[in-house]
């Protein structure tokens, strides 16, 4: 098991950035439910690259063509599957990565799993390109997700050194929602101007930046999750890990957490509104790895773009000896920015699973 | 799927803090494994309460009977249960806590899961002493792991706001054995001084600590771990994230790498001793989710222990109003350093289940 | 994963014939769910051998002791541990068996996988002593699924040649419940009368008989199971095979539906007191791996005990030549009347897992 | 999880009759593995409709397209994707089995399952046409077991009343081979004509006839395979059942086993050769749910198809009423000899898997 992850929803993603196509089978997705292409095109078109000089300059087409799950526009129970044509299947800016693994990406990690036999990339399926089948799955489980009342947002907290304002304790749906629609997501669009200045000198200067993406979603009953490995912790690591270049995950005040003290940390109870809430949010939703009904949100940490264009030292595999790479061609500065709609998609995806499977503590 | 994890080697925790006994499955084990009682004994003794000021005054009797899997001291290929009985079974310390949920702990959502079928605790499965049966699991697999030439060990990073050094680039078996042996699992000891002098201040303020464990794995091979969803870090998070008060992971630079620039967070590869290697090790050993052959290093948050003794905010579930609560008992001011060993057992269950699924990226 | 099996119900069954203790782990099992111990050991008796001369003259003393999962005799939703201690460790009857592998049995093959790191057994957990826990999950599933009307019932339709008759076209929860109330589980006493006979005729030949188990399931609602690998037959047969000596599971009319013309298989649509029915149950109540709403008919196949005490060909491991065994001790003529209740609790708790789950179709 | 099996090796099957395209994604394949488009080719061709009267006159292109996990026709590591495009999507034939649905079919759960959203054929899904990229999985599996020693061939045991002989004790690869390259799978030729002719007489009235299949495996090592639930039975079965019309599944003796003493179904042990081998096969090589390396022989069950052209009776759910269904257009008489090559293609895609995870029972 590999690409794949989900218990009812099984989401598996196929595909390499030069190959014919990359795609998404949604195995488990309920029946009757109406997609809205353009409400998915709007979302996709979040992460696509090529919108400004923040980004690589090549051009996808990510137009998702559906080959199964759907009549007339309505999910049919069977597995969906969506694909998207690869344009520019063989990039000659690829053609010398044969023998030289490139620092920071999986070149060699890959010709030491698979004993060479695929080329240094894996067969280009550690490709952030496959980050748009996962998209589209993840845009089709957002709108299942939103008919629940269940929102799912996020925005760039900080990239390299500038950082953006965090979600309030209570993030509204319109606020979740509007981080898709402006062209840099963040709350404080002066901490956006300054991520953008900084991350063009990362690219004027050759190198690249990383950042952290804050993601929340609301409308959570209290109750979903399963104790101890099974918990909704748990299961969004696991599968937010699958995102290229995340390398680190926590929920609430997460790391935070660890140098406050218990008195400041424990989030009290309120009794408001004929429900139990809270007054602070420490815990990002989550106590025992179960949802309480406060916002869930959690903090993803994006290392930065490892194609830079500086010279780096790394190995010819062929020759057993130290060698210089170079590389040129098309390349992100940063992708962290792009990464928000894919760590929503992610989040989404185990969120409509585990509401799907419900709580059934009590039968 | 709650209390479960591992796919090849399958483990299962099971028991609540004031049940009959706690105890452990472990579905998969190979064969032929001498399991040596003693250093178990010590590998739990780690974990175990009581040694000092710094930890509850709540004294366990962690002896793991083994109910099956062994033949004479031997793995068998059975499944192994050991179980630890529980001396102490009801105490009167938690009789009030049926209506008002503790601020920090899982009483409010396990309420919320089994719609209060359970007691506040969720039958007590929530505890810490949990924990235990997962030490027995991993210390075992730390055995198997040693005979392998793989080595697992871990160090408190962090606690409240005193820090440790990190772990060297190549930290030796000796240096991650030498931890278990340290009553205080710290690299540079006037830092765990400092450490616990914070941890007595807080116990006699009547709050808490908390604190971050580093843990690093040496003698992996390269080329473990799937692609995406099934990479070493989707599923050491997916694990970790099963231990109590655990609200972040991350790996190699993890969340510092979001601030660092691609030069500087790309580990140049060098060509040495006859093999790859590299210049530092901000990937932590990981690159597309597939080992590198580096040192594994990974970092895990633990969040100040919700039981202090001051009064809290919280509310009456009965009474459906705000109610204040004052916790009286045994409690740790801090469950990092106890915590250590848990991560130790968790990574070695963990990665002894990938090594037996070995790299099957070829036939 | 190997003594495992369920997907939001977990069932791990560990423990060795002649170890300390076999037990059973539920994980996922709901709270508030009392069990009544008086239906549970009645339930249990019925497969515990020493009732007759019908099977081994060894004594079990089953009575669970519950390690975790119960709250003053009900669920509390954290998983639940029952285990049986076993008296009588280490019988000198299997002393001989370390080098001889007894024809029919798991022996070489468990040699085969473990290397001899075991003895001949695996550990002895091939034993059928193992089904005990099996029936004790099953039995508390049993209890759970009669609240939600859904009765679990089995009889032996074969033993050697001699045959009851079938279940009717729609059994009733009373006929269901009176198999459990037998000495020897059949529908027509003339039909077990003559299988009593043959079996203690096959015990005095030192021989053993096989038979067929026909087990049906009322009260499930339409629409349960997922389609093509996910479906309930497919779920079903993955458990049952688990249970020791069963070679073959059809459903409805299985194997015979392969000589039926589609005029005569295909079972024609009623509507029928408000709801959809049908004029036959060829199906077994499953269509396209779906719950249809009619009776759940399986068949399963149990093949004769493979201990006779009639000399034996087979080999010295040691040696590297053949080699005649001959078995003494405590062994059944028969195991497929014992086996009645263990094919109940294996299919109650594969429904179980899948009333869990519900019918997901839509959201 | 639905359409989908495996554990390190993950199949997952998507696509409905008369969708865009259908098609396979198989996750976890080795890299390093060439695919001989050719054998795959006519691997496929066997379970082609419109070979003669015996079948469908629908005409099929089942030529796959590799969209994914090829570098240049050989296995890079990557997850594969193959598809095959649906020329006819959409039938008239079709157009009124919204509302009633048809005997023996899955219309009418899948109705109750998506609550009337999909139309009454779950979109499709159910279609014996989804048994097209289950081959080329298979077929791809074949290849890569043959390298490694394993052949996987199936003949028809039987179809309505005429039954063929068994696999000898000992089925060379060139018997198993053979197989493929007849145009009626069968051992005894004369057996062949006499069922050939029973298809063409059910055809003739309108009606239709189902089989049984054995399929037998050699070259497996002893000791794949786990206790109880993790067996080779188990994970047999439980793939097995997802091919449509499947009905039976049972391994060696299977329900005949029921009927022997354990003196004759107990399969006596030789050293032969230098290894362990048995004077007859009633196991089908598999005790205790591992393999013995005895041939693997297993008998699936197929029913007649339900497509039929008489009349028959059923509902109309919109009515609620009973009524009469007549269904014209192009089916098959029987499907048993075609279902040939999927059985194998199943078997040999749970072989791969088990072989991949290798015998982890020492390490």
């Amino acid at each position: 098991m590999s690409s794949e992850f989900g218990k009812l929803l099984r989401v598996s993603v196929f595909g390499q950035s030069h190959g014919t196509a990359i795609g998404v089978i949604m195995d488990g997705l309920p029946a009757g439910e109406a997609i809205d292409r353009e409400i998915l095109g709007a979302f996709l078109a979040r992460r696509k690259p090529g919108n400004s000089l923040l980004s690589t300059q090549r051009r996808e087409t990510d137009a998702p063509i559906f080959l199964s799950g759907l009549e007339e526009g309505v999910t049919c129970g069977a597995p969906l599957c969506a694909v998207i044509e690869n344009r520019d299947q063989r990039s000659a800016d690829y053609a010398k990565l044969t023998d030289i693994p490139r620092p920071g990406h999986a070149d060699y990690t890959a010709w030491a799993k698979w004993k060479g036999q695929a080329d240094l990339r894996g067969g280009g399926h550690f490709s952030g390109r496959l980050t748009a089948p996962l998209c589209i799955a993840g845009g089709i489980a957002k709108q299942i997700l939103a008919r629940k009342g269940i929102f799912v947002g996020a925005h760039l907290l900080s990239v390299g050194q500038e950082t953006d304002a965090p979600f309030p304790l209570f993030p509204t749906a319109e606020l979740l929602e509007s981080m898709g629609k402006k062209p840099f997501p963040v709350l404080d669009d002066k901490a956006g101007e300054r991520m953008e200045k900084a991350i063009l000198e990362a690219r004027q200067e050759g190198d690249s930046l990383g950042g952290v993406i804050q993601c929340a979603a609301i409308g959570l009953p209290a109750g979903l999750g399963e104790p101890m490995f099974g918990g909704v912790e748990n299961r969004l690591a696991a599968a937010l890990f699958g995102i290229p270049a995340i390398k680190g995950v926590e929920f609430g005040a997460g790391f935070a957490a660890a140098r406050l003290r218990g008195s400041e940390n424990n989030d009290p109870f309120l009794w408001e509104g004929g429900r139990v809430t809270a007054a602070s949010n420490h815990a990002g939703g989550i106590l025992g790895g179960i949802t309480s009904g406060m916002p869930l949100v959690l903090q993803a940490a994006v290392k930065p773009t490892p194609s830079i264009s500086r010279p780096q030292q790394t190995v010819s595999l062929s020759r057993k000896e130290g060698a210089e790479l170079e590389i040129h061609g098309r390349h992100d500065p940063c992708i962290a920015h792009r990464a928000v709609p894919v760590v929503e998609a992610v989040t989404a995806l185990v969120l409509l699973d585990m509401r799907l499977e419900g709580n059934h503590g009590t039968f």
